[in-house]
């Protein structure tokens, strides 16, 4: 298997990444910070396990199929969080972490 | 529930990151490296995902158990690879592996 | 050099990356989320520097001065912060982060 | 500041990754493994400092110009290492890790 196999993947990992964090750094410069508490801890575990994946599939680890579960998880987890905020940080987020979700679940052997 | 209750597995998690880097390091020092491309390839997945699990369990992450599963299959994989090998420091990390996946085993739910 | 010749700055990382998820945690759980806002934003920066360079030490990086060395500044930004607040995960999280500051320094070349 | 402005930056972080993972990877599959010793540890470094770089850049931290010095140097660490060697993978990563050094620098205050 060659990273190009991953290519699309890769991209929805590095989108969702990127939203979850640009959806944590808005959130914490939002006035209700106490309404995105949870959106924020979630977008950290999101961006987090994201990153991890996408260099772990990078480096052609051996295990694609254990990682993408979890991940599939949490960005389910943390798009169905951002859905409830009206924020378009939260809704750009929601989508990012949903298509991830998606794209991470079709690696599961 | 607090860090308290899990800090017998941050400990073999931590323990079992650092075994892994050390193995890692020595291996890329050893005259047979070619002999020790997997022993190094699993040593860098099993660091990383026991660094990653350790912060995500001190930072209360919502996805223990989800992550004590991979965690756990990651670690019995790199320690039954050090296992084969005789060197010092391949034994001494296949017993922090195996130690570490026991541990991440009672946290999945 | 070996791994013992830094276990003092390696038990200083590690306590200040717990410290420091543990107070971010904590933060995201307050009623006045929005005064924690800069704390929980440089917990996360400093818990991930501490783990980052924890593991880079435990692998025998070649780069201990320089990630010494922004590991420093920030860990001292965030013990700043956190000094700032009564809380007393965020007391706590500053005395772990300005000890580990002082540890990182010792190693800058 | 937005992430639009550092676009280039987050860019040339994600191919340096990108590059270093997949020579890594291509390392360790080599015959002359013992003579890929220290571009498969430079590639794991400059990997792993330039996906923490480039997560960092997405949420905001307020420590740009030190993470970015640190980069700086490990890119071209690693740089120079694999433009030692002849494979056509070490080249490329040589090239990616250089072009990743310039773009950090420009971003060093």
């Amino acid at each position: 298997m060659t990273n190009g196999q991953y290519q699309s993947v890769i991209e929805a990992l590095h989108e969702c990444m990127a939203a979850c964090n640009q959806c944590y750094d808005a959130c914490l410069k939002e006035k209700d910070v106490h309404m995105m508490a949870e959106c924020i801890r979630l977008d950290r575990e999101c961006a987090d396990i994201c990153a991890y994946f996408e260099q772990a599939i990078s480096r052609g680890t051996p295990f694609i199929s254990e990682l993408a579960k979890v991940c599939s998880i949490i960005c389910e987890a943390c798009g169905n969080e951002c859905k409830k905020h009206d924020h378009e940080h939260c809704q750009k987020c929601a989508d990012a972490c949903l298509k991830c979700a998606e794209a991470c679940k079709s690696l599961v052997a």
